[in-house]
């Protein structure tokens, strides 16, 4: 395993595939395939001990917000930073770059601006975001909502997970006090540029025959809950017509969501969870929880979909006898990363293309507030959120080599 | 809490209330509501142990076979005895009578039986099955299954649960040998008579007015597992026509269900139990389990609402360009149990009504080797398989008034 590619008078200068394989075995999902990395869980927590001991050596000063964030500084914290980073937590059953690829090419970044004797004129941070898929407690860019007052406080302390752990107590074992989660000025108000690097979950930079890529926007996007009720009862004495089974509107609504997202424009309409209650083979179900992700390139489109959704699914627990009851949990309109941003960092790297995405980000979060952009590395497939998730090594490090620059010219 | 309700020459005497209330604290299911009792977990664990301690104060000598069904003996075991019992496991989220009805019922049917004077002239035994409800290892009735025959071994020893435990491993750690479980010829040759009561998981009794019945059938009934496999992906990045989601045509093979169903006299088929894979909000599922439930008053019947399930579960999946194989996990044909000896447990009841179930019990899979018979008690709701089911007290001591009579009649 090579996890340095050098050394100079900066000191060993690491790889983004030699620092990945470092953490190759964590989190790793036995039954799902890939790895599984959720916030505050032990894989998550081992691979936040990893990135602070990654970091102090470095000699990065290394502290956990408010929000349960982490930052390193490259010297002083204060204003204006240059601000880089991602998130270390996967989706169930996940891929390798999802994530730990922006926090490492960050690392090896570092390492290769200071090999060349680098160092950066103003504050300068590395961040590792907490619940960025938002797959233990259901909204995603957890961390850096709370950071930007995006959820309020009171809603994230009341999140559970599916083992019925709150957010507050799963923050609290983690160390993490839940009375000050929140909306964190300091920590918002430091960031002066933010740049997020990233695996591309799609085949756009394939198409384009590019190693690296800018963002140009995320898809308006959301996940909604749907839950249906009805009777429970035993599967081999309820005669048919005397069901009203939850599982009958909840698998039309599956079948509304492809319909609907197929009818507008570059939507996209996903159930990928559902959980029948009490989820016994000999048992109709009382009640059956599904998640609907939906997503388009505005917020007319986005609702359209959800809308049609919504008004399949009532129909559906109507003529079943059952009752549905749809929640909002998380929402976030289209993002247009800051074009005069884009345009520059796009020439620094000798004019890579700009392309869109339909994937959430902590970026896109962050963009709302301050000058922000991505830079994406070229996924052989297009496949994410999937153990075959894939990026080649030698795209990878093209991948650090730009961030570099990027950082450099930030920094300057 | 009243466990007894009088005294007498041959000791204290249980009611079948009473002793349910004395167990009404184990394996209650938060989540689900009701309880959740799977074989050789913690809470069927210590139904056993309670269940060894009352016939052990009743002066019952208790073993476990080589399949880890308890057997407790009043008096000498041997040849041409009377037996009578149920099962202490439960669905995931089931009520209260399922099951631990009839344990209870044995135990104060003996009670009442020597309040009275009474000493069995042959071989008498309560008998209490492993995993009737193929809670965890989805086999129902796995105890009576192993014991008779009706399963092979190697079958049943590589049986997983949820978490991937192995019937071997969970029975080993239950202090059952997986070496010795099969076809006992020991205990089977033993049972003269089998007598099983149970709550009704119907309204048939409501509607004839009567606490107590007999058992005429059991419907054919058996278990699918349909597994649909696609491209697990992104579900914001992955546009719709690029997909392969078997969420989709797993959401066809649940109407499917209800269709084909629907089209059967007397048919009954359910999906009460779905897991995606991976199973993330924001993940197009790579793969998709799903157990079908089928049931029919004939084997033809079944048999043909499963092939147009699976038809129609193919059909879906091609349209998608998925993959589903499909796999029988348990079946059996229709039960009628012994006509004659339902004639005399009905005239000795004083001409108690007769009726079918859609409910498979372990007295079916006895039926095929000894003669058999079973009594219901009446539901006022019909409800089973959930929190809901209830029979009144006064029902529950008709029916171990009737179970007494009964197995005074057979041990005469």
């Amino acid at each position: 395993m090579i996890v340095h590619n050098g050394h100079s008078e900066g000191g060993s200068v690491a790889t983004a595939t030699g620092l990945l394989s470092a953490i190759a075995d964590v989190g790793t999902d036995r039954t799902r395939g890939g790895f599984s990395r959720h916030v505050f869980d032990r894989a998550e927590h081992d691979l936040r001990e990893w990135f602070v001991e990654q970091a102090r050596r470095r000699g990065l000063d290394v502290h956990s917000d408010r929000n349960g964030n982490l930052w390193a500084w490259w010297g002083a914290p204060g204003p204006d930073a240059v601000v880089t980073g991602s998130h270390l937590d996967s989706v169930p059953g996940g891929g390798a770059f999802d994530g730990p690829l922006g926090v490492v090419s960050a690392l090896a970044a570092v390492d290769s601006l200071r090999a060349k004797g680098f160092t950066p004129s103003r504050p300068f941070a590395i961040v590792v975001f907490a619940e960025e898929e938002g797959g233990r407690f259901g909204i995603p860019c957890l961390g850096s909502r709370l950071l930007s007052g995006a959820i309020s406080p009171d809603v994230a302390r009341r999140l559970t997970d599916a083992d019925g752990v709150t957010f507050t107590e799963a923050a609290r074992a983690a160390g993490v006090d839940p009375a000050f989660v929140g909306r964190d000025e300091e920590a918002l108000g430091r960031i002066g540029r933010f740049v997020e690097l990233h695996v591309e979950q799609g085949r756009g930079l394939v198409d384009m025959d590019a190693p690296v890529g800018v963002a140009e926007s995320i898809l308006a996007h959301g996940r909604w809950r749907f839950t249906f009720s009805g009777q429970g009862n035993h599967a081999g004495t309820t005669q048919i017509g005397d069901r009203t089974d939850p599982m009958l509107p909840a698998s039309q609504t599956v079948l509304a969501a492809r319909w609907a997202a197929s009818g507008v424009d570059g939507g996209r309409a996903t159930v990928g969870r559902i959980v029948p209650n009490p989820g016994g083979t000999n048992v109709i179900a009382s009640s059956v929880d599904l998640w609907l992700d939906a997503r388009a390139p505005n917020d007319r489109r986005a609702r359209t979909i959800v809308e049609r959704i919504t008004a399949a699914a009532k129909q559906a627990a109507n003529t079943e006898g059952c009752r549905v009851t749809v929640r909002q949990e998380s929402y976030g309109d289209t993002v247009h990363f800051d074009a005069d941003l884009r345009d520059e960092v796009s020439t620094v790297l000798g004019g890579v293309p700009a392309l869109p995405t339909g994937a959430g980000h902590d970026a896109g979060i962050l963009a709302a507030h301050v000058p922000t952009a991505m830079l994406f590395v070229r996924n052989p497939s297009g496949v994410s959120h999937a153990p075959a998730e894939h990026a080649e090594p030698d795209d990878c490090e093209a991948g650090v080599a730009a961030l570099a620059r990027v950082l450099e010219h930030f920094s300057a």
